[in-house]
């Protein structure tokens, strides 16, 4: 997971950081979960309101897969703010010579709960992360 | 490709036919070249100004390609209008007893083209589509 800071400079010079600091998170070929468990960290920071899932290819499927878990199973008070899909260009594959073009997604959650509610959602979806995983044992 | 039909009955019993009525499209596990086709097919038709495509699990991706494609190849003035993810509780596979949970997901499209260029944009996505098709062989 990586955090992006946003920053604006003024006319003057001046540099304000902008209180609103929206976590960023990439979504790859990990299992679902994963990125559930993510999503709650993301917002168990103290400032943080926003978390913002970032999906290429088939992991656009994974992404809405941890949206709607975490919003059915772990924080029945998430509110989805923002769905937008795009295309990005990718270098060819090997023995390719053309650019390939990706799909993307981009979902961004706001959050109305309390950090305590976060904290109990968080200790129940690493129990279910441990029980999917000995069950596959 | 299914299409729905709107109605709405008032409290005097009066049954309305509402004017706008969307095309929906059911995005299965076809290439994403024949839901580009069936984009254009469903605006070509001489009322309809919005496309609504749904799918579910792998299926979203492909869903997201056929937009992404359509509107940077064929209909460049083709907006999202409405995007929307949820859950479907689907039937337990073979061998397992309890129901499976399937993320979903429904692009709305609207368009601003005059019926003339998708004609146009038909015939240059199924030459598109036939060229991948024999390239393939």
């Amino acid at each position: 997971m990586r955090f992006a800071i946003y920053v604006r400079q003024h006319d003057n010079g001046e540099v304000e950081f902008l209180s609103r600091e929206p976590n960023v998170m990439y979504v790859g070929r990990k299992p679902p979960m994963d990125y559930v468990l993510g999503i709650l960290t993301g917002f168990s920071g103290s400032n943080a309101k926003e978390v913002t899932l970032k999906a290429r290819g088939q992991s656009i499927t994974t992404a809405v897969d941890a949206v709607e878990i975490t919003r059915h199973r772990f924080m029945k008070d998430l509110r989805i703010s923002k769905i937008a899909i795009g295309t990005e260009e990718m270098p060819p594959r090997e023995g390719e010579s053309r650019p390939r073009n990706v799909s993307t997604i981009e979902i961004t959650l706001t959050k109305e709960t309390k950090p305590n509610e976060e904290a109990k959602a968080m200790q129940e979806a690493q129990a279910t992360k441990e029980k999917a995983a000995s069950s596959q044992m």
